[in-house]
């Protein structure tokens, strides 16, 4: 098993349906496992970006801003950088693109990374704003905050996660992105891409790893009933 | 990251309830990521526990083998033993030592090790019975061997995994048994402990390793209406 076979992640997302927002590893940490990924800070207050080993945050502000190594995730997925396929695509959306990736590769059961490098005639992303005392995701998903960008060069980077993962992650894509200029980002709710490269990666190995030490996870009650439609209503 | 804050598990109990049991793994890589451990062969024909290091067969005639290198695995957790927790414990039934470690520890969130060793006044052990073609995990539990032995000394070996993750593995405790003499063991259906040594050990980290070269995995449309009451019928 090489490095790169493995998809890391940092929490569980179920932990986030109910609001626990608490940061439980540090960025420089997590950087340890990866140089591409997504995800949250604590509160969630904002979205999570990691290209070419540099971790960024797009504010709900409309902001970009670099993150420093002791910023704190409660919740992250991050790899290492080696394309399993590579070819470049004109003119599609972002469902016709993700339709497309499964129809034809026989990933469906797999974890793989998505990375799409190229123009985008329309992105439209989304960011949190972090609340105190933390809401619930569904809560916090009510009131975020969307940005549009028309012809921008950029990266998406995220990952599509097999329907039987649902709560470990968010099933299906689930997909971020930043500018070239590092102006511009957030998850992605759809886009129209000109002309990119797209790569996949599949993965061999999930190492999930938990916030075994934090006392709030621990303790937590989970209520699986409704989980499913939180995480699509607020992640899909 | 100690290698003992590891749970390796090879496969997702997904797979095994619509019957793909083909092994995909050699024991021999299997050891190369823990010595003790528990899971199933190809055909799931026996219950495989791995103690010091060793892998054995309980076999549906009874018999218990010792497992060679290249036996494939569908499916099967490994870690190296390194106790977070250790006591003794005397006449107790496995189902009230169950509640007892649940309400003793805040580990329902997490992935932990349960292994006794000690003098168990009544056993009760089935195997699975290996058919091609290979029919469902359902079928395969209704056609399974029972044994039962009293006053036997020997090692339980197996795991909590967390209700979030029913599916991956098989939700709540999942033990397997080997006699010290090496004559009997099996997938526990309860037990009796007279005197023993009751150990935990909790894990930051699953690896989730797939079977990914598969064609057979990565083609499957997995039923998951159905799958939570398949797992609880045939190895709860």
């Amino acid at each position: 098993m090489d490095k790169e076979d493995v998809l890391y992640q940092h929490g569980t997302l179920a932990l986030l349906v109910p609001g626990l927002f608490s940061g439980t590893l540090p960025v420089g940490e997590l950087l340890k496992h990866g140089d591409y990924g997504i995800g949250s800070v604590e509160a969630l207050d904002g979205e999570l970006i990691v290209v070419d080993g540099k971790p960024y945050l797009a504010k709900s502000t409309g902001d970009v801003l670099e993150v420093s190594d002791d910023e704190l995730v409660p919740f992250a997925n991050v790899h290492y950088d080696r394309p399993t396929d590579k070819y470049d695509r004109e003119n599609i959306s972002q469902s016709d693109l993700e339709k497309e990736i499964l129809a034809n590769h026989d990933y469906h059961n797999l974890f793989f990374a998505v990375k799409i490098t190229g123009t985008f005639k329309k992105m439209q992303t989304r960011a949190f704003i972090g609340q105190r005392p933390y809401p619930t995701l569904a809560q916090l998903a009510d009131n975020q905050r969307t940005f549009e960008a028309d012809n921008i060069d950029g990266t998406v980077v995220g990952y599509f996660t097999p329907e039987l993962y649902q709560g470990i992650g968010s099933a299906g894509f689930h997909v971020h992105f930043l500018s070239d200029n590092h102006k511009f980002g957030g998850h992605i709710l759809g886009f129209e891409l000109a002309k990119g490269t797209v790569t996949l990666q599949t993965f061999t190995d999930l190492d999930l790893h938990l916030p075994t030490h934090d006392s709030t996870f621990r303790r937590h009650e989970f209520d699986y009933d409704g989980m499913d439609s939180a995480i699509r209503g607020a992640e899909g």
